[in-house]
């Protein structure tokens, strides 16, 4: 425990059992996403926020039914504990989805967990202990971010450009590293329409930036909930298809499909597989069967790759709005220009600070994520996470005409008052000193 | 790191990233419940070793049409994310679960999680720096020894009589440790129906257990999965509803209704309370929203309370069954005789080894647990864990007899060679010295 007291939420010495927690427990903090969320629901409100995927475009009676007919046919298996690796079937099933980004795997190799965030979870906690290294791209996704830092392990943010991460500024850091003595754990990246990014690494820097992971023998967290959604169709291979020994890979059926199942998985090197499965086993027995027999249902019996076309024409819709919208509304703004995904990443004008403009934002009944919440070390103040994933085209240009309304009223204050300074509200979640 | 290589499976210098592996990791084995379960699962053999409830009871014809009406009728909600402390619904439907326990508890103080066995990770994770001691019963819970050996926890066991826990010997057992300067995290303890002992906590005793705890400072983990199962309907009413600020209280489905779902739930004072969602939000975000409100609407739409009448009187005469097997076929044990729940637990004569008679066991088709299972520091072994829950009462008959034939061989091997030495086979799941 380091010393003093911490500055949680509830950690004050009214809480009879603040001396007992681990250490591990003072990083934990609301994360800027929640409180944010609980705002951003109001109906009144314009989401540019969530990454909650548009639901309406499912079959709802045909799923309702192949899962009544599972239930009635096979309640007593499928209610019942499974193992702790994930039913075969499923497991089955999901190389069969992994194979369609070029992905050669065998169901033995795959871990079905509580959503991939789990599979992060169990990732972070057979390798990390407090203080370790892992590096992840400038910015990364925010709950990868709460993961590293639940186990207290330094996040090292790489750049990255329009083509995603820089593999130079990776080889940087690496050596720098270390130069310093630090134990680097693995490489977290999202190569494809990366969460908040929206961009993505061609295969050239994917072979590129594999190489280098594997001459200074770091391994990488493939994290790719969003591959099989290119507007046009298109596939980028993911790293996992050019290496099977060095990379764990995380996938999802929370964007193809719908995130209340809480299904993903980790397709991991065999010894690293085994230790997912006994550290899973600790956390929660077992995945849940009727989750997974759900969806293996779902797979066999309802056209699920017609249904991402589906999907893909309906974000695809929405990103074209939402830059357009921003070309019209927004011109003294930047931003990148997604093949696919859920989000673009918006650089706002100088002076501007996302972070302590979004409580006028969300008066003005529109929300965002701050770039501030993708970073661990106080980065991001002049960034802003829109998705374009949930709400309608006409909500989208609602929203982005009022956001555009808030920050010029932003830039008149920047002028009378002078900017913010960069970062100032903004929360680093990198462990202590002491820890690191 | 502890020096050395650490003799785990698949930890052998064969696996490229031996050397990257967190400290916890090392601690991770095989249980012997996982290898056990591979074999008691073939059809051939009757299992006395799992805790799986009879889900034949349930009315799956009802259950499938309420979760296809749910579906088709809510869908876009149901197959969403949710928050992180879960579903509303789901969480004031659960204040009247623990009601019929004499809990009183807002809807707000409840945190739904995959299964019971997540919630205990959760309180685990929050309150355990490796070496921490967590007091637990003797014997405990395998799944709660997983969970406090994977957060390299110091498990003390404190004796039992069959009334449950003995006061006395948890009060000299706090004393001791404090003395050595051990810090104390937590009492975990399962005073209904106990896993695997059987036995139950008579309401004085638990008063006398809270108010040592309290004048110690000692948080109580009460885990009651199966505090329903009182084969007469009778209940005990929890440590939780004699205080709320010193409990934190693990509910579940899957003994009730169905595991399949995983879902539990912890019941924790307020501050707790809050750690407990931010940890879990790390880990898997947010609990299934498609089992949360299929639970709801089985809880609303279905006669839960007679359902588990039925679950009751099923569970009785498996038990009864059991004991009478025992009666006749194994007189040279003695056994626990349980009021409720899913286990007995047998102590078998002098010299017998229960887990090095397992493999004849398996070989005779017939499985149990061994009772070094249920201990983190290699007791156990003339113990073993008998569950009735499961199969027929005939195939209890079948497997109580064919246990007492392997029974008899043993005996008369150990007649002719000696007896194993106590807990020779018996692994111990506490930390190395260094991390204590």
């Amino acid at each position: 425990m380091s010393a003093g007291p911490p500055k949680t939420p509830g950690g004050t010495r009214l809480d009879p059992w603040f001396g007992a927690y681990a250490g591990r427990t003072h990083g934990l903090r609301v994360s800027e996403t929640r409180a944010l969320f609980a705002v951003a629901n109001r109906p009144e409100v314009v989401s540019l926020a969530g990454g909650m995927p548009f639901l309406d475009a499912l079959p709802m009676d045909l799923i309702a039914k192949v899962t009544a007919d599972l239930i009635a046919a096979e309640g007593a298996v499928a209610l019942q504990y499974g193992n702790g690796q994930g039913h075969p079937t499923l497991r089955g099933r999901i190389t069969e989805v992994m194979a369609e980004e070029a992905i050669a795997a065998h169901p033995d190799d795959v871990v079905v967990t509580t959503g991939s965030q789990q599979a992060l979870d169990l990732v972070t906690r057979i390798f990390v202990d407090p203080g370790d290294v892992v590096l992840a791209e400038a910015p990364s996704y925010v709950g990868a971010l709460s993961v590293f830092k639940s186990y207290q392990a330094w996040v090292e943010h790489v750049a990255m450009d329009h083509s995603g991460l820089v593999p130079a500024a990776l080889e940087e850091a690496i050596a720098r590293l270390k130069r310093e003595g630090r134990r680097i754990k693995f490489l977290y990246t999202c190569p494809t329409f990366h969460n908040p990014a929206g961009v993505t690494l061609p295969l050239e820097r994917r072979a590129e930036v594999l190489d280098i992971c594997q001459r200074q023998g770091i391994l990488v967290v493939e994290d790719n909930p969003y591959g099989m959604l290119g507007f046009e169709g298109q596939i980028t291979p993911a790293i996992r298809s050019l290496d099977e020994d060095g990379v764990v890979y995380l996938g999802s059926f929370s964007k193809t499909l719908a995130p209340g199942y809480r299904t993903g998985w980790a397709t991991a090197p065999h010894a690293v597989r085994e230790k997912l499965v006994l550290a899973s086993e600790a956390s929660i027995l077992c995945p849940s069967h009727a989750s997974q027999l759900s969806i293996a249902a779902y797979l066999d019996n309802c056209d699920w790759r017609g249904q991402i076309e589906a999907y893909r024409g309906v974000y695809k819709e929405r990103c074209q709005t939402m830059l357009a919208s921003l070309a019209e509304h927004m011109p003294d703004c930047s931003w990148t220009v997604p093949e696919g995904g859920f989000y673009t990443w918006v650089t706002v004008p100088e002076g501007i600070n996302t972070k302590a403009m979004l409580p006028r934002a969300t008066t003005a009944l529109v929300a965002y994520v701050s770039g501030t919440a993708f970073y661990a070390d106080g980065q991001g103040a002049s960034q802003m996470r829109l998705s374009f994933c949930y709400p309608t085209p006409e909500r989208i240009r609602e929203g982005v005409r009022r956001l555009s309304g808030v920050l010029a009223k932003e830039l008149e204050l920047v002028s009378l008052f002078g900017p913010h300074g960069p970062g100032a509200a903004a929360d680093v979640t990198n462990p202590a000193p002491d820890v690191a």
